[in-house]
């Protein structure tokens, strides 16, 4: 595996491990941007800061993730930030555009969705990270997101699958709407990953790595991407019909 | 003083000092939510990562804040926060609605303005509270907003204060339409710090107590609220005067 030297990355770190982490620290910072603009724009204080709070751990585990490639302790993390994050500036620009909504809930419910398809991209792509710094690439993409104030199983959108679920709860043509429109956004967020591997190469063999580390039968062919995309794709959608049941919500 | 309990607060905590605690937390939940706002919309991924890192550390001071009125440690923060800043809610609406604005600079302007204001507001008030708990508020509110990326010096509006000086220099017109719209935007701030002290009789106190403190001399009269209002506002003016001018914008 090749390394490479840019500001304060890490210049014995894997390339492989530069790229995921510059992947999943872009996702972090997307994700705090859609929970915390759905504080500013929520019905109440408690909402409000539970929102916060949740924006707020998307942050502490993108520190972690850029602490995993930094040159050194003293560095300053918004420079191997924006170096490791370079790559992905624009990648979910098209998504954003894609499922743009007035509404407040499927404003909340695109960020737990598109996240969660991310999140679940970036530890499948970790599956296929070999040695020392692929293990800690994984603990910190497998752990719940650190933060003083998290429960010590919470994600950054913890508040905001509870939040959900009380609200389909409660009102059952929310909750329809709800479902047709996480249908939406997981098929736009499942395009966003089919168009990084098809940008990204060394992303389609880490999945085709991770896939054989996971022991999947892949059929034999000459195009890793085509043979790997089928695959990725039913353990992504698997992974989202979970998260819509845990919110009660038909997936 | 009397004591208050309250879920999850110090039932020892002088009221003014839970009062206080209440405001400037409140306050800095505005400030995250108006320094995510502009991230969420940023020019380029660099300004977006510098306005995260910024709302960031308003959650991280408000978490220190939170600590000093917490009943004990193992409290869940969001149950003391529902609790001391349920009195001003509603606060900042009429503010946030008089300040609306679709111009990214003048976004960011008005949380750097209008979070400064709110910020001295509350350090003046501080410098009224008595005995060991006043002191510890002090510490929490004079000393640069807590964080792991925060350097020694950076309030929670650092990179704000930066990027807004960087657009003025670069461009004689933008830095006349801001220095237009900070007085605008301060104009408001003021309106609603004097509208705190209308509906808040012990801020009014605090405020007399803090003016005392200073050795400042205040007419004689029976009104406290006519009294410390001209002294207070004048002191608030001359700190906006001096953020203005580290941003090179004319007050």
């Amino acid at each position: 595996m090749s390394s490479r030297t840019a500001a304060g990355v890490d210049p014995t770190a894997p390339a492989p491990v530069v790229e995921l982490v510059g992947l999943a620290a872009y996702t972090e910072l997307a994700e705090f941007g859609l929970l915390a603009a759905r504080s500013v724009d929520a019905p109440d204080l408690a909402t409000r800061q539970a929102l916060a709070d949740g924006a707020d751990r998307a942050l502490a585990r993108q520190r972690a993730l850029f602490a995993l490639v930094s040159a050194d302790d003293g560095v300053v993390p918004g420079v191997v930030g924006a170096t490791v994050m370079a790559p992905f500036e624009h990648a979910l620009a098209d998504f954003d555009a894609r499922t743009d909504t007035d509404d407040w809930a499927e404003g909340l419910l695109k960020g737990v969705v598109g996240h969660g398809v991310a999140q679940d991209f970036c530890r499948i792509l970790a599956g296929g990270l070999a040695g020392a710094s692929g293990r800690a690439v994984r603990k910190v993409l497998e752990r719940p997101a650190p933060g003083p104030e998290a429960g010590a199983d919470a994600g950054a959108d913890a508040e905001a699958i509870w939040l959900l679920a009380r609200m389909a709860a409660a009102d059952d043509v929310l909750a329809s709407r709800l479902a047709l429109w996480g249908r939406r956004v997981v098929g736009e967020a499942l395009g966003v990953v089919t168009a990084l591997l098809g940008r990204h190469p060394e992303l389609v063999a880490l999945t085709a790595e991770a896939a054989t580390r996971l022991g999947a039968e892949l059929p034999a062919g000459q195009d890793p991407e085509s043979t790997v995309r089928p695959w990725l794709v039913a353990r992504l959608t698997g992974e989202h019909t979970r998260r819509m049941d845990r919110m009660r919500l038909a997936a």
